[in-house]
Protein backbone atom coordinates (compact mmCIF):
# COMPACT_ATOMS: atom_id res chain seq x y z
CA UNK A 1 0.00 0.00 0.00
CA UNK A 2 1.44 3.78 -1.15
CA UNK A 3 2.58 6.07 2.06
CA UNK A 4 1.19 9.10 2.25
CA UNK A 5 3.52 11.72 3.29
CA UNK A 6 1.20 13.91 4.53
CA UNK A 7 -1.11 12.26 7.05
CA UNK A 8 1.98 10.30 8.06
CA UNK A 9 4.36 12.95 9.38
CA UNK A 10 3.45 16.55 8.39
CA UNK A 11 0.56 17.26 8.66
CA UNK A 12 -0.04 18.16 12.54
CA UNK A 13 3.36 19.81 11.73
CA UNK A 14 2.24 22.21 9.51
CA UNK A 15 6.03 22.25 8.28
CA UNK A 16 6.92 21.78 4.56
CA UNK A 17 8.22 18.08 4.57
CA UNK A 18 11.23 19.28 3.14
CA UNK A 19 12.43 20.28 6.36
CA UNK A 20 12.60 17.09 7.86
CA UNK A 21 15.73 15.58 6.22
CA UNK A 22 16.83 12.05 6.63
CA UNK A 23 13.16 11.39 7.93
CA UNK A 24 10.94 9.15 6.46
CA UNK A 25 9.53 11.86 4.28
CA UNK A 26 12.62 12.86 2.87
CA UNK A 27 13.16 9.16 1.65
CA UNK A 28 9.65 9.21 0.33
CA UNK A 29 10.07 12.53 -1.39
CA UNK A 30 13.54 11.34 -2.89
CA UNK A 31 11.74 8.28 -4.44
CA UNK A 32 8.64 10.43 -6.15
CA UNK A 33 12.22 12.63 -7.78
CA UNK A 34 13.57 9.46 -8.48
CA UNK A 35 10.45 8.14 -10.44
CA UNK A 36 9.61 11.77 -11.87
CA UNK A 37 13.13 12.01 -13.34
CA UNK A 38 12.89 8.36 -14.78
CA UNK A 39 9.42 8.97 -16.08
CA UNK A 40 10.61 12.67 -17.68
CA UNK A 41 13.43 10.64 -19.30
CA UNK A 42 11.10 8.12 -21.06
CA UNK A 43 8.57 10.02 -22.35
CA UNK A 44 9.21 13.85 -21.78
CA UNK A 45 8.26 16.24 -19.39
CA UNK A 46 4.02 16.70 -21.53
CA UNK A 47 3.84 12.51 -20.96
CA UNK A 48 4.48 13.48 -17.40
CA UNK A 49 1.03 11.99 -14.93
CA UNK A 50 1.33 12.33 -11.54
CA UNK A 51 -0.38 8.83 -11.30
CA UNK A 52 2.54 7.68 -13.01
CA UNK A 53 4.78 8.94 -10.74
CA UNK A 54 2.90 7.77 -7.52
CA UNK A 55 2.45 4.37 -8.87
CA UNK A 56 6.17 3.82 -9.63
CA UNK A 57 7.45 5.74 -6.39
CA UNK A 58 5.17 3.58 -4.27
CA UNK A 59 3.56 6.31 -3.14
CA UNK A 60 -0.11 7.58 -2.66
CA UNK A 61 -1.05 10.20 -5.48
CA UNK A 62 -1.65 12.52 -3.00
CA UNK A 63 1.64 12.82 -1.55
CA UNK A 64 3.20 14.09 -4.81
CA UNK A 65 0.01 16.69 -5.26
CA UNK A 66 1.17 18.12 -1.29
CA UNK A 67 4.69 18.18 -1.91
CA UNK A 68 4.87 19.41 -5.29
CA UNK A 69 1.19 21.43 -6.39
CA UNK A 70 3.59 23.24 -8.99
CA UNK A 71 4.49 20.46 -11.81
CA UNK A 72 7.32 22.81 -13.55
CA UNK A 73 9.03 22.55 -10.07
CA UNK A 74 8.86 18.90 -9.68
CA UNK A 75 10.24 18.36 -12.49
CA UNK A 76 13.44 21.03 -11.80
CA UNK A 77 13.44 19.73 -8.37
CA UNK A 78 13.55 15.99 -10.16
CA UNK A 79 16.16 16.80 -12.23
CA UNK A 80 18.27 18.93 -9.90
CA UNK A 81 18.70 16.18 -7.33
CA UNK A 82 19.61 13.74 -10.56
CA UNK A 83 21.88 16.08 -11.42
CA UNK A 84 23.26 16.37 -7.37
CA UNK A 85 23.97 12.75 -7.32
CA UNK A 86 24.75 12.59 -10.59
CA UNK A 87 28.61 15.04 -10.05
CA UNK A 88 28.83 15.78 -6.28
CA UNK A 89 31.54 18.01 -5.86
CA UNK A 90 32.87 17.92 -2.26
CA UNK A 91 34.68 20.44 -0.89
CA UNK A 92 37.89 17.78 0.95
CA UNK A 93 40.23 20.58 0.92
CA UNK A 94 42.21 18.61 -1.60
CA UNK A 95 40.86 20.53 -4.93
CA UNK A 96 42.25 18.49 -7.37
CA UNK A 97 41.10 15.16 -5.66
CA UNK A 98 37.46 16.88 -5.74
CA UNK A 99 37.55 17.45 -8.69
CA UNK A 100 38.66 14.68 -10.35
CA UNK A 101 35.80 12.77 -7.93
CA UNK A 102 33.40 14.97 -9.81
CA UNK A 103 34.49 13.92 -13.52
CA UNK A 104 34.35 10.28 -12.37
CA UNK A 105 30.88 10.51 -11.41
CA UNK A 106 29.60 12.55 -14.38
CA UNK A 107 31.07 10.05 -16.76
CA UNK A 108 29.35 7.31 -14.84
CA UNK A 109 25.88 9.20 -14.96
CA UNK A 110 26.30 10.43 -18.18
CA UNK A 111 26.53 6.06 -19.44
CA UNK A 112 23.60 5.33 -17.87
CA UNK A 113 20.19 4.97 -19.58
CA UNK A 114 18.56 7.99 -17.40
CA UNK A 115 21.52 10.07 -18.02
CA UNK A 116 21.58 9.30 -21.87
CA UNK A 117 17.66 9.69 -22.40
CA UNK A 118 18.11 13.22 -20.35
CA UNK A 119 21.27 14.00 -22.47
CA UNK A 120 18.71 13.14 -25.83
CA UNK A 121 16.33 15.34 -24.90
CA UNK A 122 18.24 18.14 -24.07
CA UNK A 123 19.74 18.08 -27.39
CA UNK A 124 16.35 17.54 -29.19
CA UNK A 125 14.37 20.79 -30.50
CA UNK A 126 16.11 23.00 -28.04
CA UNK A 127 13.87 26.36 -27.16
CA UNK A 128 11.07 24.30 -27.55
CA UNK A 129 10.52 21.80 -25.03
CA UNK A 130 9.69 22.05 -21.40
CA UNK A 131 11.97 18.98 -20.69
CA UNK A 132 14.69 21.71 -22.27
CA UNK A 133 13.83 24.65 -20.18
CA UNK A 134 13.76 21.89 -17.23
CA UNK A 135 17.14 20.75 -17.91
CA UNK A 136 18.88 24.38 -18.09
CA UNK A 137 17.10 25.42 -14.76
CA UNK A 138 18.27 22.26 -13.21
CA UNK A 139 21.53 23.40 -14.28
CA UNK A 140 21.69 26.90 -12.99
CA UNK A 141 20.58 25.19 -9.41
CA UNK A 142 23.06 22.83 -9.88
CA UNK A 143 25.66 25.14 -11.31
CA UNK A 144 25.39 27.60 -8.19
CA UNK A 145 27.47 25.17 -5.64
CA UNK A 146 30.06 24.55 -7.91
CA UNK A 147 30.80 27.73 -8.00
CA UNK A 148 31.22 27.77 -4.26
CA UNK A 149 33.87 24.97 -4.31
CA UNK A 150 35.82 27.18 -6.86
CA UNK A 151 35.28 30.38 -4.61
CA UNK A 152 36.65 28.25 -1.77
CA UNK A 153 39.82 27.11 -3.56
CA UNK A 154 40.01 31.35 -5.20
CA UNK A 155 39.98 32.15 -1.31
CA UNK A 156 42.36 29.57 0.00
CA UNK A 157 45.12 30.50 -3.32
CA UNK A 158 44.68 27.41 -4.80
CA UNK A 159 43.70 29.03 -8.06
CA UNK A 160 44.00 32.43 -9.17
CA UNK A 161 40.38 34.05 -9.13
CA UNK A 162 38.45 32.49 -12.57
CA UNK A 163 35.50 32.74 -14.46
CA UNK A 164 33.56 29.49 -12.99
CA UNK A 165 30.94 28.94 -15.49
CA UNK A 166 34.54 28.60 -17.94
CA UNK A 167 35.96 26.44 -16.07
CA UNK A 168 33.66 23.95 -15.04
CA UNK A 169 32.61 23.83 -18.93
CA UNK A 170 36.61 23.60 -19.55
CA UNK A 171 36.50 20.56 -17.05
CA UNK A 172 33.54 18.54 -17.95
CA UNK A 173 33.52 19.42 -21.64
CA UNK A 174 36.49 16.31 -22.52
CA UNK A 175 34.56 14.09 -20.54
CA UNK A 176 30.91 14.68 -22.13
CA UNK A 177 33.03 14.19 -25.64
CA UNK A 178 34.98 10.89 -24.25
CA UNK A 179 31.54 9.26 -23.38
CA UNK A 180 29.39 10.20 -25.59
CA UNK A 181 31.98 9.03 -29.14
CA UNK A 182 33.00 5.76 -26.99
CA UNK A 183 36.45 6.23 -29.12
CA UNK A 184 38.18 5.96 -25.47
CA UNK A 185 37.68 4.81 -22.35
CA UNK A 186 37.09 7.19 -19.63
CA UNK A 187 39.48 6.37 -16.87
CA UNK A 188 40.23 8.28 -13.40
CA UNK A 189 43.83 8.86 -14.95
CA UNK A 190 42.04 10.61 -18.09
CA UNK A 191 40.20 12.09 -15.43
CA UNK A 192 43.32 13.59 -13.52
CA UNK A 193 44.98 14.57 -17.04
CA UNK A 194 42.51 16.96 -17.56
CA UNK A 195 42.36 18.10 -14.24
CA UNK A 196 46.11 18.86 -14.50
CA UNK A 197 46.37 20.33 -17.29
CA UNK A 198 43.48 22.79 -16.86
CA UNK A 199 44.56 23.77 -13.59
CA UNK A 200 47.93 24.43 -14.95
CA UNK A 201 46.60 26.35 -17.73
CA UNK A 202 44.34 28.20 -15.47
CA UNK A 203 47.36 29.18 -13.47
CA UNK A 204 49.81 29.98 -16.19
CA UNK A 205 47.27 32.12 -17.83
CA UNK A 206 46.27 34.27 -14.65
CA UNK A 207 46.67 37.91 -15.12
CA UNK B 1 16.29 18.04 -65.79
CA UNK B 2 19.23 16.07 -63.62
CA UNK B 3 22.49 16.00 -64.75
CA UNK B 4 24.36 12.28 -65.04
CA UNK B 5 27.76 12.49 -64.07
CA UNK B 6 28.75 8.82 -65.80
CA UNK B 7 27.95 9.95 -69.05
CA UNK B 8 28.45 13.15 -69.34
CA UNK B 9 32.22 13.26 -68.11
CA UNK B 10 33.74 10.08 -66.95
CA UNK B 11 32.41 7.12 -68.81
CA UNK B 12 34.72 7.37 -71.61
CA UNK B 13 37.91 7.91 -68.91
CA UNK B 14 37.22 5.19 -67.11
CA UNK B 15 38.36 6.78 -64.16
CA UNK B 16 36.67 7.42 -60.05
CA UNK B 17 34.69 10.94 -60.82
CA UNK B 18 36.88 11.52 -57.47
CA UNK B 19 40.07 11.89 -59.77
CA UNK B 20 39.19 14.99 -61.31
CA UNK B 21 38.96 17.71 -58.13
CA UNK B 22 37.12 21.20 -59.12
CA UNK B 23 35.28 20.42 -62.27
CA UNK B 24 31.72 19.51 -62.77
CA UNK B 25 31.74 16.29 -61.18
CA UNK B 26 33.84 17.30 -58.01
CA UNK B 27 30.49 19.58 -57.75
CA UNK B 28 28.25 17.23 -58.64
CA UNK B 29 29.91 14.33 -56.17
CA UNK B 30 29.74 17.19 -53.69
CA UNK B 31 26.03 17.89 -53.82
CA UNK B 32 25.45 14.56 -53.53
CA UNK B 33 27.61 13.96 -50.24
CA UNK B 34 25.35 17.16 -49.26
CA UNK B 35 22.27 15.89 -49.53
CA UNK B 36 23.26 12.44 -47.93
CA UNK B 37 24.10 14.41 -45.33
CA UNK B 38 21.07 16.55 -44.93
CA UNK B 39 18.22 13.25 -45.46
CA UNK B 40 20.38 11.64 -43.03
CA UNK B 41 19.85 14.00 -40.29
CA UNK B 42 16.65 14.26 -41.46
CA UNK B 43 15.62 10.37 -41.68
CA UNK B 44 18.51 8.85 -40.64
CA UNK B 45 21.07 6.06 -42.26
CA UNK B 46 18.11 3.36 -42.25
CA UNK B 47 15.97 5.86 -44.07
CA UNK B 48 18.27 6.42 -46.61
CA UNK B 49 16.95 6.65 -50.30
CA UNK B 50 19.14 6.85 -53.30
CA UNK B 51 15.97 8.36 -55.51
CA UNK B 52 15.24 11.13 -52.69
CA UNK B 53 19.43 11.68 -52.33
CA UNK B 54 19.35 12.31 -56.67
CA UNK B 55 16.16 14.58 -56.69
CA UNK B 56 17.74 16.66 -53.51
CA UNK B 57 20.92 17.17 -55.11
CA UNK B 58 19.07 17.51 -58.50
CA UNK B 59 21.41 14.72 -60.03
CA UNK B 60 20.60 11.18 -62.19
CA UNK B 61 19.71 8.44 -59.85
CA UNK B 62 22.91 6.77 -61.83
CA UNK B 63 24.73 9.06 -60.96
CA UNK B 64 24.59 8.31 -57.15
CA UNK B 65 24.79 4.67 -57.71
CA UNK B 66 27.97 4.83 -60.11
CA UNK B 67 29.96 7.18 -57.68
CA UNK B 68 28.86 5.07 -54.31
CA UNK B 69 27.69 1.51 -54.94
CA UNK B 70 28.35 1.22 -51.65
CA UNK B 71 25.88 2.62 -49.22
CA UNK B 72 27.57 2.77 -46.50
CA UNK B 73 30.95 4.24 -47.80
CA UNK B 74 28.32 6.80 -49.28
CA UNK B 75 27.33 8.06 -45.54
CA UNK B 76 30.49 7.96 -44.54
CA UNK B 77 31.99 9.91 -47.20
CA UNK B 78 28.78 12.82 -46.28
CA UNK B 79 29.73 12.86 -43.01
CA UNK B 80 33.13 13.00 -43.57
CA UNK B 81 32.84 15.92 -45.92
CA UNK B 82 30.51 17.43 -43.32
CA UNK B 83 33.20 16.92 -40.71
CA UNK B 84 35.88 18.69 -42.58
CA UNK B 85 33.64 21.53 -43.91
CA UNK B 86 32.76 21.89 -40.38
CA UNK B 87 36.05 21.97 -38.36
CA UNK B 88 38.59 22.71 -41.21
CA UNK B 89 41.88 22.71 -39.45
CA UNK B 90 44.25 24.75 -41.17
CA UNK B 91 48.39 25.31 -40.71
CA UNK B 92 48.80 28.62 -41.20
CA UNK B 93 51.59 28.39 -39.42
CA UNK B 94 49.89 29.93 -36.12
CA UNK B 95 49.05 27.36 -34.02
CA UNK B 96 46.72 29.24 -31.85
CA UNK B 97 44.97 31.27 -34.60
CA UNK B 98 44.35 27.84 -36.42
CA UNK B 99 42.60 26.24 -32.98
CA UNK B 100 40.60 29.35 -32.96
CA UNK B 101 39.22 29.22 -35.99
CA UNK B 102 38.41 25.52 -35.88
CA UNK B 103 36.71 26.08 -32.75
CA UNK B 104 34.44 28.92 -33.86
CA UNK B 105 34.06 26.52 -37.07
CA UNK B 106 33.11 23.89 -34.88
CA UNK B 107 30.68 26.27 -32.91
CA UNK B 108 28.89 27.21 -35.66
CA UNK B 109 27.95 23.89 -37.23
CA UNK B 110 27.09 22.70 -33.85
CA UNK B 111 24.48 25.57 -34.01
CA UNK B 112 22.97 24.37 -37.42
CA UNK B 113 19.92 22.37 -37.86
CA UNK B 114 21.90 19.67 -39.93
CA UNK B 115 24.46 19.59 -37.11
CA UNK B 116 21.99 19.48 -34.31
CA UNK B 117 20.52 16.57 -35.92
CA UNK B 118 23.45 14.23 -36.72
CA UNK B 119 24.45 15.37 -33.09
CA UNK B 120 20.85 13.77 -31.84
CA UNK B 121 21.17 10.73 -34.12
CA UNK B 122 24.37 9.91 -32.28
CA UNK B 123 23.59 10.25 -28.88
CA UNK B 124 20.49 8.18 -29.71
CA UNK B 125 20.62 4.57 -29.37
CA UNK B 126 24.51 4.38 -29.05
CA UNK B 127 25.88 1.50 -30.64
CA UNK B 128 22.61 0.19 -32.17
CA UNK B 129 22.60 2.30 -35.41
CA UNK B 130 24.27 2.62 -38.41
CA UNK B 131 24.19 6.11 -37.94
CA UNK B 132 26.23 5.91 -34.71
CA UNK B 133 28.69 3.78 -36.88
CA UNK B 134 28.84 6.51 -39.64
CA UNK B 135 29.27 9.31 -37.43
CA UNK B 136 32.29 7.12 -35.21
CA UNK B 137 33.79 6.06 -38.57
CA UNK B 138 33.79 9.66 -40.48
CA UNK B 139 35.10 11.21 -37.23
CA UNK B 140 38.00 8.24 -37.05
CA UNK B 141 39.00 9.42 -40.37
CA UNK B 142 38.60 13.16 -39.63
CA UNK B 143 40.34 12.89 -36.74
CA UNK B 144 43.76 11.89 -38.97
CA UNK B 145 43.66 14.93 -40.31
CA UNK B 146 43.69 16.73 -36.69
CA UNK B 147 46.54 14.61 -35.99
CA UNK B 148 48.52 15.97 -38.61
CA UNK B 149 48.15 19.83 -37.17
CA UNK B 150 48.98 18.74 -33.80
CA UNK B 151 52.11 16.62 -35.02
CA UNK B 152 53.14 19.56 -36.83
CA UNK B 153 53.05 21.75 -34.00
CA UNK B 154 54.85 19.23 -32.17
CA UNK B 155 57.72 19.12 -35.19
CA UNK B 156 58.45 22.55 -34.88
CA UNK B 157 58.30 22.45 -30.82
CA UNK B 158 55.48 25.09 -30.16
CA UNK B 159 53.50 22.09 -28.12
CA UNK B 160 55.46 19.52 -26.38
CA UNK B 161 54.75 15.72 -27.67
CA UNK B 162 51.04 15.32 -27.08
CA UNK B 163 48.15 13.02 -27.15
CA UNK B 164 46.53 14.37 -30.28
CA UNK B 165 43.01 12.29 -29.15
CA UNK B 166 43.38 14.12 -25.81
CA UNK B 167 44.47 17.19 -26.81
CA UNK B 168 41.11 17.32 -29.44
CA UNK B 169 38.82 16.26 -26.99
CA UNK B 170 40.11 19.08 -24.32
CA UNK B 171 39.54 21.75 -26.98
CA UNK B 172 36.18 20.76 -28.47
CA UNK B 173 34.97 19.85 -25.51
CA UNK B 174 33.93 23.17 -23.83
CA UNK B 175 32.62 24.56 -27.48
CA UNK B 176 30.04 21.62 -27.34
CA UNK B 177 28.91 22.53 -24.18
CA UNK B 178 28.46 26.24 -24.79
CA UNK B 179 26.81 25.64 -27.61
CA UNK B 180 24.26 22.60 -26.52
CA UNK B 181 23.62 24.45 -22.80
CA UNK B 182 23.28 27.94 -24.62
CA UNK B 183 23.64 29.24 -21.22
CA UNK B 184 26.21 31.93 -22.53
CA UNK B 185 27.09 33.00 -26.07
CA UNK B 186 30.36 31.43 -27.65
CA UNK B 187 32.22 34.06 -28.92
CA UNK B 188 35.39 34.69 -30.37
CA UNK B 189 36.62 35.48 -26.99
CA UNK B 190 35.93 32.01 -25.05
CA UNK B 191 37.71 30.13 -27.99
CA UNK B 192 40.35 32.69 -27.40
CA UNK B 193 40.59 31.79 -24.19
CA UNK B 194 39.81 27.90 -24.33
CA UNK B 195 43.05 27.58 -26.32
CA UNK B 196 44.97 30.06 -24.03
CA UNK B 197 44.53 27.89 -21.16
CA UNK B 198 44.57 24.21 -22.82
CA UNK B 199 47.84 25.11 -24.57
CA UNK B 200 48.97 26.55 -21.80
CA UNK B 201 48.61 23.80 -19.33
CA UNK B 202 49.60 21.09 -21.81
CA UNK B 203 53.65 23.33 -22.03
CA UNK B 204 53.42 23.18 -18.02
CA UNK B 205 52.61 19.69 -17.80
CA UNK B 206 55.00 18.28 -19.98
CA UNK B 207 56.72 15.91 -18.71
Amino acid sequence: MPEDVETAETAEAGARPAARPGGRNARVRSQILAATTELVARNGVAGLRYEEIAELAGVNKNSVYRNWPDRARLVSDALLQYAEDSAPLHDSGDLRRDLVDFLMVFSERLSSSVGRALLQAAVTAPGNTDLDEAVRTAYDRRFATVRKRFDSAVDKGEIPPVDSYFLTELLSGPVYLYVTRRRRPFTREVAEKIVDVVLAGIRATAP
